[in-house]
């Protein structure tokens, strides 16, 4: 645990099959006025949405909606977002949806009350928020992001070309969160399997930095072991309560800061995936999938040492016998195949990345210092290259 | 992750060794009158005294000392503590010390303003808190309970011959709490390893329930193992800062309910523990250690796929061509090893404990129904047996 670092995470998580039973509670803490925030209209089909106006009915709110979120949220709606609840003056924002929908929440809670353009000033240049912050609430319809329990929103600017994440501080981290693993059961299995690898990016992308022993490291292993156990059981049986349990659970905690405690971070892999992501219309989780394996092989001589551990205690390699480096690359081969095996997307083609679009998205690629090696703009075109 | 939980956890975390540089920044969120609550006095030899009340003065607080807080608080000495918070209408209780001060000043927190008497209130009847509750915040000193982070409160009636913990929700947790482990470089070796030993018994106590897959015993093996390493270096090397980081980060995480979601939890060695406490003046860590292997022993057969799990997944324990019975077994002398060698009291008669004590230390045994067996009376006779 090197480093002085500050934990502090306030959200309320009510988790279960009958978490929404406690909306009607929190609810009850704020004024009439809610702006109910949502996506492309799925929780109108299988219910969640008649759910939850139900109880924002029997609780006596005032219902502003503000539905129609994309899976990248932009500016323009960011700021018809704010119009609704400044003109409202709306006392709580009640996020329906997966990370989009709650990113874009967090977005509106802190832009509201900006007096200047929020883009600018909370994503461009990424100041601390020194105006009213809406509060907001979360009912999970998705898992990967981790957004209902931490303070990242991103945005994207589409006339500048810009997709901008900031982690805001724990005045705007949700006040509440409801996570009922059911309502993941009826996602297409491509959609999952690619949440799935967000998050176990999210924590390899924190476990490979620092050379330091840190207890955030073993409770990463742990986090890992259960998510690999539990996606497996998911992907043969969708409707497994437990198995969907653990892998929102993991989710939440994959991205609520305290893995990152005591760690520098990487975050290369979503730099790279980021990238593609501009190019393409491709699926967050599978942008990283895409290129992990070229990226970690990469990496892996200068961050040799983790690779070996990562080898043995996340993949149950035997080391005896073998030279570190074989070791780590057994762990790397396992990882790989696991991941085929769970239908990750394993190359850029397949997204329909092109030769002549690799310049561009190397370009593209903000390079992080927190990793095992501070990547040249070559050794990315290397990386994008080998991942095609 | 089965059932339905809430998890919440307020209290903000400063860690590290200039964790208290952020004392005064907390201090300005609350009104002029402190009640400084503290221990026996070390904290007066080793400088911390100094340094608080310093930044206290800097800050132009009206300070209230509330000093000499025993091992075990009582109730004689909670009413004087609520004597002072209410006739000078503190506005913070700010607890420097360990698992005790820390417990107490929670205590005084709530039972200032309360209009019966608290120990019945709070402690034998276990109500919520329904009255003014005074803010806290920690410097801790000690490592082990993970009182800095949670909302136990134990307080020990002797003329009832009743030590109750109320295990409070989290508008009783602390609200800020300052983690240097440097602090903890001083502490006795007798007093460190009991120490640890509570860290390692709060997740055991939670690990070995349920039979269900969970996340939650995941991040516990992690915690172990983190634990178990760093422990064996701080033995070595008392002031070994990573070593003592991990075991202060770990030990607040053993215990401040996350690990408990999903879990029915069993708590019987704490319980044997502090039945043996209440017949002898034993160091709380020892009490425990001294029942540990024989209570073990007693509920493998009845927890027997935990207990290999245990034994494979935190002692590497190679289970090739052996049976169930004997890769937990081997576990759990795996386990019994290492606690010798870090110097731990493996059996009750080195804690004072004789023969004729034993029906009485059975009879103050409250029996839990969380673990792998509800035990009978001759169960926790046995056990006691076992243990001299």
């Amino acid at each position: 645990m090197l480093g002085d670092f500050m934990y502090s995470n306030p959200t309320r998580l009510y988790f279960g099959e009958h978490a929404m039973d406690n909306l009607k509670t929190e609810l009850a803490n704020y004024g009439p006025k809610v702006q109910l925030v949502y996506g492309g209209g799925s929780i109108k089909k299988n219910g969640i949405y008649d759910q939850v106006t139900k109880i924002l009915q029997e609780c006596g709110k005032t219902v502003f909606e503000d539905g129609g979120v994309m899976p990248n949220p932009t500016t323009e709606k960011l700021y018809e977002g704010c119009k609704i609840a400044k003109d409202n003056g709306v006392d709580l924002i009640l996020a329906v949806g997966g990370g989009s929908v709650c990113d874009y929440s967090k977005a509106v809670s802190i832009s509201a009350y900006c007096e200047e353009d929020p883009w600018d000033k909370y994503y461009l240049r990424m100041e601390d928020v020194d105006n009213k912050i809406i509060p907001v609430g979360c009912v999970l319809t998705m898992v990967g992001t981790g957004s209902e329990m931490n303070g990242g929103s991103v945005i994207t600017n589409h006339e500048q070309k810009l997709k901008i994440g900031h982690v805001f501080g724990d005045n705007v981290f949700p006040k509440f969160s409801i996570l009922n693993p059911v309502f993941t059961y009826t996602l297409p299995k491509y959609q999952m399997t690619s949440g799935c690898y967000d998050i176990m990016s999210h924590i390899l992308e924190q476990y490979f930095s620092g050379t330091d022993d840190n207890t955030s490291d073993y409770i990463m292993e742990g986090l890992l072991k259960s998510l690999i156990h539990s996606w497996e059981i998911a992907m043969q049986d969708p409707e497994n309560y437990e198995a969907r349990s653990n892998i929102m659970w993991t989710a939440t905690w994959a991205l609520n800061t305290l893995i990152a405690m005591g760690k520098s971070t990487d975050w290369m892999v979503h730099m790279l995936g980021q990238a593609v992501g501009a190019y393409t219309d491709a699926t967050h989780g599978m942008t990283l999938s895409a290129v992990s394996m070229a990226y970690y092989r990469h990496i892996l001589p200068y961050g040799l040492e983790k690779f070996k551990r990562y080898a043995i205690h996340v993949w149950d390699v035997n080391p005896a016998g073998k030279s570190d480096m074989a070791i780590a690359e057994e762990g790397l081969q396992a990882m790989e195949a696991y991941m085929k095996r769970m239908g990750l997307v394993m190359n850029l083609r397949a997204l329909g990345v092109t030769e002549d679009m690799l310049e561009g998205i190397a370009k593209a690629t903000f390079v992080m210092d927190g990793g095992y090696k501070v990547l040249e703009k070559e050794e990315i075109m290397q990386i994008l290259q080998e991942s095609m």
